[in-house]
């Protein structure tokens, strides 16, 4: 775009952080029981030695060791001047061993022992564990829960440790606060939450303040209280180019914009500013654009006050599309990663800046840097982990035709600690992803001439492949409209189709060549969105007066639907990988389960006599 | 050990309380703000459909698509009832598409085009990113920082997620609370307040009860209440079988002890009792122990109420020491482990229940299974890590001769991101242990016959290899006792000594050779201590006398000290590590900064005028 000609890289970008900012952390003193997880500011030393005295490290007697010499079975010593002590206790000056009791024959004053002590024998030394002014923890340190305890033995009460506050400042006419439905036109205020979870996690301290509307004016007041507030400061925002972007301006008022516009994609509008030598971010409005400048540059920027964000564990992964991206940018493109057999698979989720579900539903990201114009399809790349990897391990993905009976599997498998990745790709998507191995089931419904289902298909696309068919429900497909219109209605009304290659559509395609209707003549027959949902909501808004879709998604918005008949819906998976991964099996295994079939059941518009019904190929 | 003849294992512990609990979570509503971290209790659906009708996503006019058909530069079309809209204004009905408007010659409320809309261009359609009723999240999911944004876009302000409520009740009549300084016989209560950070950061809500003096009664009290208030129960200490143990009795009367003693180590004596179906975890009172515990029992118990505990990563490690354990019992050692060249090497901590000191500077632990007597030095072994991966790979092992000294280079370190191992095996340990390539740099301070140090000693053990020595600092040692004792009193008076091996044992037999003291006539020769405050704090405490050691250490307990001669300290590592290993290179560097000065300086004792001059071998 002409307006960001003279873009700065992500590197460069950071380079400026680090040469224009001082970074000088401050520091808080906080109880010992608030410090988990907080980083050191300064070394931590005992204020006692521990043990501060010799203790017993046994219930048991106190002896001189010399007195016990030549103890044995055959020569019993009796001592009278030992002392009884129990585990804890301190031992008596110029006493230098302890013998445990079950060793000791008691006859009032006087034991008796039958072996000698060694010296120092079952005497935890002062000092065993610390001396007084030893060093417990560096600087820069995090505080595990494990060092609480520590502390507290030593103790210690109160720690220093770093602090930085950071204030967030939402501005938008548009917005409303959380709490509040938003009318067509307006939006809840979220980014700023975001970014307040997302910092507090990595030990910054937030004021999350008020909404302000796009008046220059009362954002430079927000601008100015949160300046004075905070270490450093975030305008969420209105950090474009566009006459009601005022941020920019405001900063140059105040103080110096560095940098305008960072050539990272999804996120460029983003400005980096100084004012009073303390960085104050703008923000770009989209959510995952904002999330991009939270994990790429507000982390790095945090790291530079101390306070150590994640580094993210990578893992090589194949991608199932193509990816084309801008020399000169660096672009970050969210995905589902999943290990097929010993392989992780990467598939990217949506690009669209305005699609949060993309950021709920990916485990991963992948950097395309500005040297590459991109990857291929089929390619390794490097995918950088957004949850722990044990965590990415439990990833499914589940490729293919939509609906909404998955995401409610998908909750059952969750409990079961599995983490279901849902693609929408529709069933043709589904059967070829399959056959490249790029998931680890497809659901799908493709109509075959004889009247069944997936199996024809499966035969001529993946032939001679061994692989399980598994019906989720038998589905009933049908109109949904405002009005209860037909199918034969698609003549004269407005239509909204499903995407090819879904099965929808080959349903669709399969009754307008039974009823003798020509997909020319209807009008929307081009508009294709991919879930039923989708079809469902453009019928409902009013850009559609009619479209096919399952019951469940007429019904969730209160739609009438006509029926055209059901269908069977399957998961359809390689034996192979079935038979090996026990997540997969925990997933099929939750289709038969009853909490799935109450969950069709409130949905409506499934058939469950063949739910659970397995089929195999060849 | 008699009292424990029927111990369960581990993994029949675990089974118990699989099968006598059920293990409900209890739900908790709480604001989205405080939701990040936290586990949802019930799928989670979007209020709103996001965006709630077509927007534009572009400044710019709203058109019919049809209406553009056919304009081209040669043949512009004027449209008079396109909407003039700006990014996120709503579509009005019967458009269909957003031409921005960087690409319309306006004129009044006449607009021109060049080029044709294709239909549904730069619109954001109703439900791109989530339709109203759809899933946002499944149950059993951690929500996220992205999550809060989206969930805030959604309309949802309040979330179910699972909680679980656990009482900590400390017990033990030598207790006393954080704050209060002990008296010897004392110690600062300390495991619960571990209990509670490790706990609560696994999501647990703790409520940590007044310390509860060794009184069955009170005690009884404490764990009616505690019962009551709570999901589950943790008494501290009091776990054992002898006669102030209090709590197995307390569980039998009120319910069932279903295990009294767990065949682990360092951790035996714990007890899973059930009172009122609920769990109740009598702990082992010494620290590392309770640690133990935690981990291995309380991380378990709290996945059974679905709170995801982590799974944390594993290397695979050199272990440098012979490890003896018993048949039947789990034990679990921790561990200093740093990667040296390509390979993790892993230094096993102090097997002592009572040094906390190793659970701080430990970054993994190992396991040694019931089934196995052992591991021999040399093996690898599984190494579990304690810390993030990133983090254990910042660790540098540092084998060999103590010196405070050494605390602060490693705070300096730490600020460069290297954290820093000391193990204090003496000068002669750290040589063995470069000779085998178990630490990264050994410091060391050999006296040799012609009054070189520590080169002759690497001629003879590690010929021909290459090497650097760093000299740390010239450092004075000397005599420290309560009275201003000199060597020559060591005949007379008790003394206290370091182990073999080290440099300050050489220098003393050296010492005592030139003046003609026979150890034999010594009292207290055989009496080895580890480290320089150690000596110092048996002097103080009046155990010793007299004994060896740096200035500083005297300095820090403010006790005399008569030098005896000034010796050279040296960090030793073989030059092929130190080139390659940024982190080695960083500590060394450390030696020659103005902040290790002055550490010296106020430390005493040191000599800087050498620091940071680096020698080679050959």
């Amino acid at each position: 775009m002409s307006r960001y000609l003279s873009l700065t890289t992500l590197d460069g970008a950071l380079e400026v952080l680090r040469e224009r900012f001082a970074c000088h952390p401050r520091t808080v003193t906080v109880p010992l029981a608030e410090a988990a997880g907080r980083i050191t500011a300064a070394p931590i030393f005992s204020r006692i030695s521990v043990p501060p005295r010799h203790l017993s490290a046994m219930d048991g007697i106190a002896v001189r060791a010399e007195d016990t010499f030549g103890a044995s079975e055959q020569h019993p010593v009796t001592l009278t001047d030992a002392v009884r002590l129990n585990t804890g206790n301190v031992v008596p000056d110029g006493y230098d061993a302890v013998i445990m009791i079950e060793d000791v024959a008691i006859d009032g004053a006087a034991y008796t022992i039958r072996a000698a002590a060694h010296p120092w024998q079952h005497v935890r030394p002062v000092g065993e564990d610390i001396g007084e002014t030893e060093m417990v923890l560096p600087s820069h340190r995090r505080i595990r829960p494990f060092d609480i305890g520590a502390l507290a033995s030593y103790g210690i009460d109160r720690v220093d440790v770093l602090d930085l506050a950071v204030g967030l400042i939402p501005t938008g006419s548009e917005l409303v606060p959380l709490g509040t439905m938003p009318e067509p036109g307006q939006a809840v205020e979220s980014n700023m939450h975001m970014a307040a979870a997302h910092l507090q996690a990595l030990g910054a301290r937030c004021t999350h303040y008020p909404i302000t509307p796009d008046d220059p004016d009362r954002i430079a007041m927000a601008v100015d209280r949160g300046i004075a507030e905070n270490d450093l400061l975030i305008v969420s925002a209105g950090s474009s180019k566009g006459t009601r972007d005022y941020t920019a301006g405001i900063i140059a008022e105040r103080g110096d914009v560095l940098v305008h516009g960072v050539a990272i994609k999804p996120a460029k509008p983003v400005i980096i500013g100084s004012i009073g030598g303390r960085p104050v971010i703008g923000m770009p409005g989209y959510p995952l654009a904002c999330a991009t400048i939270l994990r790429e540059i507000m982390e790095p920027l945090l790291g530079m006050y101390g306070l150590q964000p994640p580094v993210r564990p990578r893992v090589r992964a194949r991608l199932t599309t193509t990816l084309h991206s801008d020399i000169g940018t660096d672009e970050f493109v969210l995905l589902s990663a999943g290990r097929i057999g010993g392989d992780w698979v990467a598939v990217p989720q949506s690009r669209g800046a305005g699609v949060q579900m993309s950021g709920v539903r990916a485990n991963a990201y992948l950097q395309i840097p500005r040297s590459a114009e991109g990857y291929a399809a089929g390619d390794t790349v490097g995918a950088t982990l957004l949850v722990p990897e044990d965590q990415a391990e439990t990833a499914l993905l589940i490729t293919g035709s939509h609906d909404p009976a998955l995401d409610y599997l998908a909750d059952i498998a969750r409990g079961g600690g599995v983490t279901v990745h849902v693609s929408h790709t529709g069933s043709m998507g589904g059967l070829l992803a399959l056959k490249k191995g790029e998931c680890h089931a497809a659901p799908m419904h493709l109509l075959a001439e004889g009247g069944d289902y997936n199996v024809p298909y499966l035969e001529k696309y993946l032939p001679g492949e061994e692989l399980v068919l598994l019906t989720v429900a038998e589905r009933e497909q049908g109109i949904v409209s405002r009005e209860g219109l037909r199918l034969e209605d698609c003549t004269t009304h407005r239509f909204i189709n499903r995407q090819k290659g879904s099965g929808t559509r080959l349903l669709l395609d399969h009754l307008l060549g039974q009823k003798g209707i020509d997909p020319a003549g209807i009008d929307g027959y081009g508009r294709e969105v991919t879930t039923h949902l989708a079809v469902a909501l453009a019928v409902k808004t009013g850009e559609a007066d009619l479209g096919v879709c399952v019951y469940s998604a007429a019904k969730a918005l209160g739609l009438p639907f006509v029926p055209v008949g059901t269908e069977r819906y399957e998961l359809v998976a390689r034996k192979a990988v079935l038979d090996e991964d026990s997540r997969l099996a925990s997933l099929f295994s939750g289709v038969s389960s009853e909490r799935f079939a109450s969950a069709l059941a409130s949905l409506g518009g499934y058939d469950i006599s063949r739910t659970g019904v397995r089929r195999e190929l060849p």
